[in-house]
């Protein structure tokens, strides 16, 4: 297997990382539990939502980062490196109000945990507590992520850049999710909008963001967190191209469900550009499909063919290819060490390939 | 007037953190102009939003809390005092959605600015836009509340002490809202309830945590801190109480209209305590208006009665004398200056007379 030395990695460090969050979220119960049982018991219910499992891919990043700098990570990274995983859990609760979901990391949404406790207490709207419980939450753990990078034990001139830096990427999180929204709401779009959402809520967000953070922690230079710019954007939005891919044409690897995207509708580069060369009856096969959850097995296969007919399946895996490459070729550059470049090139292998 | 020096403060300081809330909104114009022209807009909304007329009791306290230790303040401090106005607008725009309120500083909330922008767009729900909308500036406006501290000026150790307490005092008006949130939910409540909310959602957050930020600006020593926090606590508790007692018996001087705690059924100490002690009629009188939009002039006038006659107006008011009376003692104690004596002195017999 390709991939065995990044998975290895992956494998040996989210334990690490969720040591470490468990570690934290137990100080904060004893906390908590001097303000009142409920307090205590909403960081219990967050503590368990933030250990889900998952691939704690952006903490991982952070640790990459800095191994690029210097070489070898200690327990103070680690515990660094946890701040992103909190952000993830405070933007994950926020999204799913947002997107009304219910379900998240195979279990229900954190704001549909405290409308299910309300459901039976006819005083209020249990929608409405529990989206609301949700919002503070999030509040809450926004708050959190940044006290574990404090409480790290970097020296002060190294966290206040770190600080600094975890304030951007929510900040750039924040645009991207705006222009999201505003996509959403759009009927003509253009493949710049498409690619915006993408730089900002997944390649700044999910792969420079975390490097970044992690350089920063090793005292890195300019030149030195640009040349991971340069590697982290092309593929962080070749990793979106090719999830928007599977999110029509499904995987067995992921369990991603088949054509889920396009029951939501979801403005991917695919339907673009099928929607800009496409035949008219093409064109109907797939109108007919986009956001409609009554689609039949039937209707959704006439919708990917004309995804593919059009071209559009090929214009996207094209693109996320060149992508790639660039990313890897950036990375070539660099005098970074051989494990992090063998790492870093395994993983841009892994997001694009998903598929196969 | 008796709070003279306390009014003439309040209004100097007032339009010295306008003007940095303003040039540091101008930074972030350009700054997001780079991202997109709606997230330039978005951060045009967010600064009008900021701007809108309001006591800025809570940066300018910070600036009390640094005079309390340092004799004086400068621009730095100004400065870093924004952080509690932009916090405080991020808490206001997540409230507004928790609680659906429409209007907010004499204008539309902040989610509504959004929802009425989409009302014409029938590709998408409104409601749910503005929301997801106003969520997301929340977040934003909280990033930007540690942005505007870190680039205060402060040297690197004194802006982690303020970091971490900017944190703090997020986290426990957190606590303060969920609790709230829970008292709305519950038929049986406590004493103990209400103080408890009363002393995370406002002694805490608008008194003792920005008196605590200024001094930490300042280097304060343990010793300071508790001082500070002992004139804070009981007055910020009391301010409360006054304030619940003003929503239902209303001021002209604040405009706040009569008996909007009734109709809205909050629970109080003044309701509290008519439940526990009244007679059977007056016990129905009141609770005929809770909560209950439709009630008449008379109806209202009724249950203020017997508020009145069952001695709840007169232990709520108490109460709040006592503390008030409290917290002063404590200042006496202090060698905080002179001017920060008196605007303290003043700022305490302000807040619990509002009525007169």
């Amino acid at each position: 297997m390709k991939n065995k030395f990044f998975l290895k990695e992956l494998n040996k460090y989210q334990k690490k990382i969720e040591k470490e969050i468990n570690s934290f979220f137990e100080l904060k119960e004893k906390e908590f539990s001097n303000y009142s049982i409920e307090s205590k018991q909403l960081i219990q219910e967050m503590k368990k939502y933030s250990l889900r499992p998952g691939k704690r891919i952006r903490p991982i990043l952070v640790l990459i980062g800095f191994k690029a700098i210097k070489g070898k990570i200690n327990l103070k990274t680690i515990k660094a490196a946890c701040t992103l995983e909190l952000l993830q859990s405070y933007l994950l609760i926020h999204d799913d109000i947002m997107d009304e979901s219910i379900t998240r990391r195979g279990k229900i949404a954190f704001h549909k945990i405290y409308e299910q406790k309300m459901i039976k207490n006819k005083l209020i709207n249990p929608k409405r507590f529990g989206e609301s419980t949700g919002i503070i939450a999030g509040d809450l753990m926004h708050s959190l992520a940044v006290e574990i990078l404090l409480t790290s034990g970097f020296n002060e001139k190294i966290l206040i850049n770190a600080v600094n830096k975890l304030m951007q990427i929510n900040k750039l999180t924040a645009v991207g999710q705006q222009l999201d929204l505003i996509l959403e709401s759009k009927t003509i779009f253009s493949e710049k909008d498409i690619l915006k959402v993408q730089e900002f809520k997944t390649a700044k967000y999910t792969i420079e963001g975390p490097l970044l953070l992690g350089a920063i922690l090793a005292g890195a230079n300019k030149k030195q967190l640009k040349q991971l710019s340069n590697y982290a954007i092309p593929i962080g939005i070749a990793f979106q191209i090719q999830d928007d891919v599977l999110g029509v044409f499904g995987s067995k690897k992921t369990g991603k469900s088949i054509a889920s995207d396009l029951i939501e509708g979801k403005k991917t580069l695919l339907i673009l550009k099928t929607f800009e060369k496409d035949s008219k009856k093409h064109l109907n096969d797939l109108k007919f499909v986009l956001g409609n959850k009554k689609a039949t097995k039937n209707q959704l296969e006439k919708a990917r063919k004309a995804i593919i007919e059009s071209n559009a399946l090929n214009y996207s895996q094209n693109l996320a290819e060149k992508l790639s490459i660039k990313s890897i070729n950036e990375l070539n550059k660099s005098k970074f060490n051989k494990k992090v470049k063998q790492f870093l090139t395994e993983m841009n292998s892994f997001l694009i390939s998903r598929m196969h």
